[in-house]
């Protein structure tokens, strides 16, 4: 069984368990003041150096997605998100318990457009849409479906945002594959773009850690005080710190998503040669693939992966490398991918001599 | 200006009224625990009779679905609807604030079909959708689109929802016209079908005023705090009460219903005759009609009305009948009809010469 | 039985009663946009010129403090009040169902001091106390307790405000009797101490209704939708607000507050008089008065009030007056206070006799 | 400078890390759905076999608190805690914002008593108090003051939460410590009195996490959405179950509590004999001491702790030990104590001698 379900099914890398061992009997004052998330916040922001930034961390995604959002947000104000946000549909009504509406907008390839939030600020102007006060555009860079916004896509949301006085939020849960997938813009672009971004660790070489920064400076000030109420804060925050050092120190944290790419694309090449049909061409380490009955049914025998959706009687699956896939685990994959297609085909061909015959045998 | 632009653009009916009148120099006990409101509650109750429920009073429909669905569901539970519903799209996020997601599922016609509860609820547990628990189904009847669901819908979406061990709640706030409209049930029947119904009378006749009738007798208790909690106990709740014994005692608020329909039906069929295409056939006091721009401008000077969408570079106009609604005042919306659109057929005949003219001239 | 149980137990006053008659036939917009909210607008805000005010109309006093303190705070924002406040004791958790924390401060007399604000401020500031972030002072006026804040008392609060950044929110149920209770300043004087505050109608003349009156520049865009989202925006709004006109355009408000003090007045002497210990003195229509048993029992039978709290065996109960009460009412009352009195006097000297013949009897 | 600020302060024991390491490079099912949670649940029913528990792994403690109230309650229902719990002073308002009114009851030794719960409920049913529904008693064990309930006060409050049909959740942030104290129940004994309870790790030799052990059936269910809309799930759960394992696998849960009471013991003993005032007397981990002025200016500089409050012009500090605190650190504690002390008593006696001086000096 090789590994391809998601990219946070093992534990860190060795700089960061390196920092957690030597760390350990060491004591620091809790719940993030202590000198590692100090030393960590001054790294990441010598990343952007640009946008002075309130950088806090956080155990988790949904964690993060939960108190950023409460922090930002009034009452009355919704988010804006497209159809396929994991705010939307995977995180349990999270945003909704915190009280307030996701208004989900049609994704284009796993992403949103500029042009989709004007039009929907424009309807509810005009009053020929919901009763509401949209107030935050919430985007995921990687996207859920593995794509990556371009320059010009961040620059025009950045732009519409300005035109409707709406926040911009940027989940970088995988943030990490996004920046290595080719892109032509940086953190230091990236966090010009936007009120707040995330930096996720967990997906990208540590145990856990989403670093929050905060570029808009009418919303740095008591995110602390959000974060708590969240339940947001770990109790021993350095642990988060020390594993931002450790990743980004010597900038293995660049390394690590470009190692994920680099075996998604040789997966997504192969999986092209062979004729599988793709669901969404990925730039990054989510691959999706459609299969039918039995390359499923091979497959999953052979390789640990999650089933996206369902298509009729196809099946949608993800494919997901990551810092820690081996090569070699890319190889047996595409050895299972080529033994599934050609069963596949041999099954068909079966079929179609039977069909064959069986018109003969018919015609008879 | 002849006024059809909602339901509850005038006061109340008489027999309301005089109760009012007559009750005002009393003394009666505060947040709904005196005798109107208890003798409201038995007259109700006798429309059901099969059925014994917990009968309370609010002052309004938003207020009505908040008090009733924080009272339902516990934080993990969502709310499934259509994507027309009013909770949905028209009370700001309402819902949401009281920490609730709705899943929008495509309607039919305006409604919810048992069916598409099924598919969100199969696609849930297979975790190819919502990671989510739904467990309240909402309705309204009349639909928002002036649709009724039919005998047959309802007691599907009720297997359903008894299949799944879901609650159903039908939101009444046009219950009159629903019954009116010719279906084979009454509030006997659809009692039985869900653990909550409303019955509206701002819209049909009182000033205000929902009455809250919990069927499920595990959901009975506590309902006032709930309400409380919410803002929906009226402090001299007796004024709601008193509004449905002036509806109910001699049955006007079917009359009103009945009154309503009625003018909506000749307004719909003169549109019919006239040719505008309607958004959705309705039957009851809601009729949907598409105008192009002569005939919107040429009505929007006489009528009161409100537009409910954008179809490209038509709109499409509610107009709305209602107990008010006097006999003359459809008359003379008819005459508008025909003349806005007389106009309308002028002006493209007038083109159409131009165009063949033109063609004529360009030959030349 | 004379009713003394609340200022919320009659209908309206006939000015109010008229214009809710007149109006009962005519067209109107719903949800506030209509004249006679507007004109009511303008009639109170010519009642404190200096202070330009976003004014809107709510159904009641719980769904006001719902709906105010959800627009006014961010998630992580905090209310203070003093320990009798009813947002603290008496509305069903509402606030914190809305998701703030209310900080109970010890109350003076029923209000809320400077002093107590401060301190609470300057223990958290030095983490010596709650970890938490208050951002709104809440006060009624008159209290709860039937007491009213002096103009220095709310220049103190004011200035404590300022001094570390806090809203304050008057919230003035019952306003009219605080105004007319003899104090120095007015609603020109008390709009300016404030950032919202609010003017009762239910208790003072109306069937219902509390107009909400904004007026720090930065807290009244977006306000109605935070009504809508509470559900505090009544379809039909111009009933509210045409009450508030008949309230309003000949004073009626004032001469009814005055009325229910004078009437209040006139009892409390009665009490002084007859010697009941009195709880707490009040300048108000709210009397509490402390009665032992054999006064409670025989009181029960020939007044209806409410019973606000128990002391060992004594009872501390409630006598409210309003624009209601009859001289008649007040005359019966006063009668069957010394009738209490005197009974209870009576029982004492007997048992003081038997007591005098059993200590006779044992030493012989 | 010695550490004895909090008991979360350092890494982990030995072989927690140790399964950190050897886990590192597994591949593991996320969200807790790993062999290591299983594996780790198994371990910790073991130790209440007479109750069979739903239980789940939590990331930190003031999340296992929102969401397991958030869990337990509707809406309408509020918890009942002493005045010094976490939950009502430290966590930022979390349990309001998710929607509940704590109801702060007075504390007896830091704990809650059944008399105080049931005078509480009587006077809520007497309405004499909050118009509210209690329905959760929440208690810590070990309090927040370092006591620890008896036997008898558990089952007492056991026998109110049956008596009134109230949940009873325990959180056991420190139940290592209240096990060790010397008390003469345990897990088996203590699961039996309440719904849901939990077994802290972060405090007492792992990194973080917290047991949450549902033992109610009806409430198993659907814990798991609640930990997700919360954010409350670790994507890489395994690490909070493999923690658990390397403390109970070999006992070292209890033998770190017994460890960390054992050198509270000798702290509180010196500080006894030496005269100072304890603030309250601790069984466990946590010393509370009231400093003068001189005796906290000279331990600030030698000793990391925190101030708990203010009494006047003293100090009162909280000096905590745990499964980290080695016995050289309570020496030179020890040390610094017997020098504040000689220090301020130095210090008074020069005053004295000025005093009696002066005094003589006036007489001359």
């Amino acid at each position: 069984m090789v590994f391809f379900r998601n990219d946070y099914g093992q534990g860190c890398i060795e700089p960061v368990m390196k920092l957690l061992i030597e760390s350990n009997d060491q004591s620091n004052p809790g719940y993030g003041e202590d000198n590692y998330s100090k030393k960590a916040a001054e790294i990441l922001q010598s990343k952007f150096p640009d946008t002075p930034a309130d950088i806090q961390f956080v155990v988790s995604g949904t964690l993060t997605n939960i108190s950023v959002i409460r922090h930002l947000l009034k009452h009355y104000q919704a988010v804006i998100s497209c159809d396929t946000a994991h705010i939307y549909i995977h995180e349990a009504g999270a945003i909704e318990a915190a009280g307030h509406k996701i208004i989900p907008v049609p994704h284009a390839n796993g992403k949103l457009t500029a042009a989709a939030v004007e039009r929907l600020i424009q309807d509810i102007e005009n009053r020929i849409s919901f009763l509401l006060v949209p107030k935050l555009v919430y985007i995921s860079n990687t996207t859920e479906m593995g794509t990556v916004y371009t320059r010009k896509e961040l620059e025009e949301l950045h732009a519409v945002c300005q035109k409707y006085n709406l926040y911009m939020f940027i989940d970088g849960a995988r943030m990490g594959t996004a920046l290595m997938s080719g892109v032509d813009y940086t953190l230091n672009d990236l966090a010009k773009w936007c009120d707040v971004f995330t930096i996720g660790a967990t997906k990208n070489g540590a145990l856990f850690g989403e670093a929050v920064c905060i570029t808009n400076p009418e919303l740095k000030n008591y995110f602390r005080f959000s974060q708590k109420q969240s339940g947001a804060i770990l109790a021993k925050g350095w642990l988060i710190g020390l594993q931002f050092i450790g990743l980004f120190e010597n900038d293995d944290f660049y390394r690590c998503a470009k190692h994920a790419n680099d075996m998604a694309r040789e997966i997504q090449n192969e999986i092209i040669k062979l004729g599988y049909p793709l669901y969404m061409k990925s730039n990054t380490n989510l691959t999706f693939v459609v299969l039918n009955e039995i390359q499923y049914q091979y497959l999953k025998e052979r390789v640990d992966f999650e089933i996206w959706s369902r298509w009729d009687n196809d099946y949608i699956i993800r494919l997901v490398s990551s810092w820690h896939t081996k090569p070699d685990e890319v190889e047996y994959l595409k050895v299972y991918l080529q033994e599934a297609m050609a069963k596949s085909i041999q099954a068909q061909t079966i079929q179609e001599e039977v069909e064959e015959i069986t018109t003969a045998v018919t015609k008879i």
